[in-house]
Parts: structure tokens; C-alpha cells; sequence
């Protein structure tokens, strides 16, 4: 059992999907991270901001099971990260309605003094000065560091990405985020070019149709699960991200094989997070609906041919 | 060991990829499969028709695998189908840039006397009247009738497709194609529907994103072996099909858990048929890369996390 420190936006969410339109939720990557993590009841602690506008009880939400929240800066009369986003009929593709960074444009994370040495450390989708100030607080190299990130850094930051992404074990990023970074079309290219750049595993993410996991010249693949409702994806890539940290700080083993079980276990987690509208499932989740689903990944892809 | 009878196209093809273009070289969904089918070695014949513009040396490739060519209608002076098309960098999708339909527009198909017994039958790709036809010379119901089709016959034989699905054990299909043939976008639901017309088993092929295959409430995920470098896509889908039917031919177990063996052996071909212009690489294949290749994608997929 190892200590999971996660880095990551707190946020309002309000989602448009062809299934109904929600109010103001919450909503942020270190949210659904938190709380895809917290199945496996590892240690762990959250680094974001919030303004007061933040309800309390949103905060409640994690540590009530067992999130360290005194990571979470909360600003007085700031007002908290919001995003709006409309899916279509495609959940693969959405449209981005509204932004407003808000508090997030301040933030200077502060590592909690019995976090310093978490074991497992998960850099979410933000600023590279971020992820790199994080890094430096830790007092001493944590055995995993895992790194998301997005398009909008390489446009934006380009040489720090590329400074972070050598400092880093795993990294998450998407199937076109992959391409544009590397400027192969090739997703088998595309990941030797990312390990190329000093990462030991590279995970690609590919919405429904599940995620790649390439180290060295190793290639592991965790299809999504098929399912009669997509319903909303957002935050499906975070849980999937938690799932695997959660697992991975659980059990402390950072080798490829175990890799591959923690990227089922994400796939798992986050095929229960699309089934409701933002993180409401993740809120309720109980280990033997993971279980039980964990058998039907069983099903749907392991066959018995015998070599000869 | 079953016999196996393929109805299907031949034709010549020109293809251009950002790779390069060919001259006019074999094609045609016939080929494909006989060539994919015949690394099983079973007892198999084709029907199909050319014009005397087609060169026998092809036609000899495959009786130098043991494919009994006798069903193919050679029609004095006439002209053999052609197709040409582009494939852009993204190879799932492609532009058909000419069509000849030449002798396929007058094909009566007749099944040789001793194939009427074929145990297995796979329907291509053709207007549904010629795989009723062909279906209705057996002189047993096959143990195993597998039929593809595409959106050109949803468009223009609506009730004669239903007709004909109703009557088949496979359904094999692409997903765009599957959610027009049942107005459901989620693979899933398209599946139930598909199942709900009658057929056993449905088959859908995603292109470089794998291929599901459903039955009754099961499900099964075979993906695409990912590769650093996809030459050209033409026949990947009917090569997946004759690995398929030809796996099923000779181990004669028609059970959902060999249909899963089967879906992995012919996404095995069908990740050679791309490493070369059209069925050049199925041309020159051997079984000890066969089943190289099957061990990764065992490598590929299985895991091993114990449920409680």
C-alpha cells in the first residue's frame, strides 16, 4: 500500500448530452481522479483551488472517504474553475461552450508535510510550471510519477512540456494529443517517439475504444467496455486515470505486467462513470459492481487458442 | 474438417495510398477470403465470375492452394469488375474514385456438385438475390451460413436484405453500416437488433479499432493488432472474414467460445493483408508467422487480475 498525492482542477461543471442537460455540478480531473482512486482505499491526498463559492459539502464528498482535502486552497470571495461543454450523438467528439478559469489562474500548490513522501504521485492536466513545482516538493523522487496532459500545452508551453515529459514514468495522453506530439500518424510510432522523449510507459486513450499501454517494445491493450448507454463521458479519462493510480498504490507494483492489470482496472472504473451524469456514479460505486464487471472484461477478451 | 463455399467478387483493382499507387493488380472479396480460408487448408471452392480479360496465372493462385476455381464463371469477351480507390492518411476511410460492374451485373452463380454438401457457407458481399440463390442450391441447410453485407444493399434491396439476414447464422458488418441498418447508434443496441432479426451470431468490424462479436447476451472483443505502419486497408475486412470461416471450417465447432478463436484468427490475417498492396502479403504467408503473431496478440489482450 503505497500514498497517492494527485494534482488536479476542482471545478463546476455544466454538461449538455443528447440524454438532458445538467445544472451547475462539480466536476474537475482531481474530482473524478479522487474519487475513481479511493476504491482501493489507498492514503491519499488532493492538491487543487477552489473560490468560497466551492459548497463545502462538495469537499465533504472526499473525505468522507478518506481524501486529505487540506491540499485544496480555497480562496476567499474567489470564485471556482468553470467549464460548459455540449456532446453530440458522437460522445468521442464535444464542444467546449464556456471556460472560465477563475481562481485556477493563482494557484501554488502546496504539498501537505506527510504527502511529501507519497510513493505514487499523479501530475493531472495542467500547467507544466505546476506539475514541475509539485514535483520539486516531494523530498524525495516518488516511485511513480504519473503525468496527463493536453494539446493546449503544446500549444502554449511547448519546451517545459518537453522538460516535464523527461522528468516523468507514465504518461496519459490521447490518440490525436499523441499524434500532435509527436507528428506521427502511427499510434505504435507515436508511442516509441514519447519513450524516446525519457518515458517508461506511455498510455494512449482512446474514448471508446479503450486505451494502449506501450513500454519499451511491449504493447498491452484494455478495450472499453461495450455499452447499450453511453450516457456522459466526461470525466471518463480521469476515472480511468484514478483507477489505475489507485490500483497501482495499492498494490505497489510498478512493473509492466502490473501496469496492464491497472489499465483494466481504469477501464473498468471509468465505463461505471459514463453510465451517469458527471461524477454522480463514481459517488455510487461499491467493490462488488467493480468486481463483477471486472469478469465481464474477463469475457469479453480473453479466448483460449492453443499454440502449437 | 468442414468444407467451405465462398460466394464473392472478383475484380481488378487500382489503389493508391499516401504510400503509393499500384498498377491494376487481383482484388476483389473472393480472393481475400479463399487466400485468408486456404491458410486452414480445408476442402474449399469459390464462385465467382470474371471476364477473359482476367489472367489465368490468378486464377491459378489459388488452385496452387487447393481452392476449386470451377465455380468461377469465366465469360468469354466480357470484362472482369474493376475498382479503383484512394485512401487518405487516416486509413479507415477511403474514396471509391471508379466502379466497373462489368460481367458481375449478369452472374448466375452454380454451385459444383460436390460443394452442394458444404458445411460452411460464406455469403459475400453481393446483391442479396445471388446469395438467396446460392443458399437455396444446397442440398442440406449448411451447419454455419455467414453473410456479409453493406450500405448499397440497405439502400436499394431493403425488404430482400431482411429477407436474407433473417436467414443466415452470422451477420458479418461494419459499425457505420450496423447502425444504419438499425437506426441505433450504440453498437450494442444495433447488435440486439441485429440478433432480433434472426441471426445467431453478429460480427462488427470496427477497421484498425477491431471487430465485437455478439450472441444473445455475450459479447467479445477481438482488436486490431496495432502496427507501426498500415500500407493499405483494401481486403482487411474479407481477409478477417476468410480467417474466420476457414478457422471455423476446420475445427468444425460452431460454439460461441470458437466463434471468439475464430474472430482472433482472422484479425491475425487481416493485420498481415495490410502490410502490403492488396493480397500480395496473403500471397506470401506461412503458418509459423501465423501463429507468431497469434502469440502477440495473446500478448496483446489477456491479463491477470484475480477477482475475489
Amino acid at each position: 500500500m503505497s500514498k497517492l498525492l494527485i494534482l488536479g482542477s476542482i471545478a463546476f461543471d455544466q454538461i449538455e448530452t443528447p440524454f438532458g442537460k445538467t445544472d451547475v455540478i462539480m466536476g474537475g480531473s482531481a474530482n473524478y481522479i479522487a474519487l475513481a482512486a479511493s476504491q482501493f482505499e489507498v492514503p491519499q491526498a488532493v492538491l487543487s483551488i477552489v473560490g468560497s463559492d466551492y459548497p463545502k459539502s462538495y469537499l465533504n464528498l472526499l473525505s468522507q472517504r478518506g481524501i486529505r482535502t487540506e491540499g485544496i486552497e480555497v480562496v476567499e470571495g474567489g470564485k471556482t474553475l468553470f467549464w460548459s461543454g455540449k456532446y453530440h450523438n458522437d460522445m468521442n467528439q464535444r464542444d467546449t461552450l464556456d471556460t472560465q478559469l477563475n481562481v485556477i489562474t493563482n494557484f501554488n500548490p502546496v504539498v501537505p508535510e506527510d504527502f511529501r513522501d507519497a510513493e505514487v504521485l499523479l501530475l493531472g492536466n495542467l500547467h507544466p510550471n505546476l506539475q514541475m513545482d509539485v514535483l520539486q516538493q516531494m523530498s524525495s523522487r516518488p516511485k511513480l510519477v504519473v503525468m496527463d496532459t493536453m494539446n493546449y500545452w503544446m500549444n502554449h508551453t511547448w519546451e517545459l512540456l518537453q522538460e516535464m515529459i523527461a522528468k516523468v514514468d507514465v504518461l496519459t495522453i490521447n490518440d490525436e494529443e499523441a499524434r500532435q506530439l509527436t507528428g506521427e500518424y502511427s499510434l505504435v510510432k507515436a508511442a516509441q517517439r514519447i519513450i524516446g522523449m525519457g518515458v517508461k510507459y506511455v498510455v494512449i486513450k482512446k474514448g471508446e475504444h479503450g486505451a494502449l499501454l506501450f513500454h519499451k517494445d511491449k504493447v498491452f491493450y484494455a478495450p472499453a467496455l461495450p455499452l447499450a448507454e453511453v450516457f456522459d463521458p466526461t470525466g471518463a479519462g480521469d476515472a480511468f486515470a484514478g483507477g489505475m493510480v489507485g490500483y497501482l498504490a495499492k498494490t505497489a507494483d510498478y512493473s509492466f505486467e502490473n501496469l496492464k492489470n491497472a489499465i483494466v482496472h481504469g477501464s473498468n472504473i471509468a465505463s461505471f462513470c459514463i453510465e451517469k451524469f458527471g461524477a454522480e456514479r463514481l459517488l455510487n460505486l461499491n467493490k462488488e459492481e467493480l468486481y463483477r464487471r471486472l469478469q465481464q472484461f474477463k469475457d469479453l477478451t480473453q479466448f483460449d487458442i492453443q499454440l502449437k
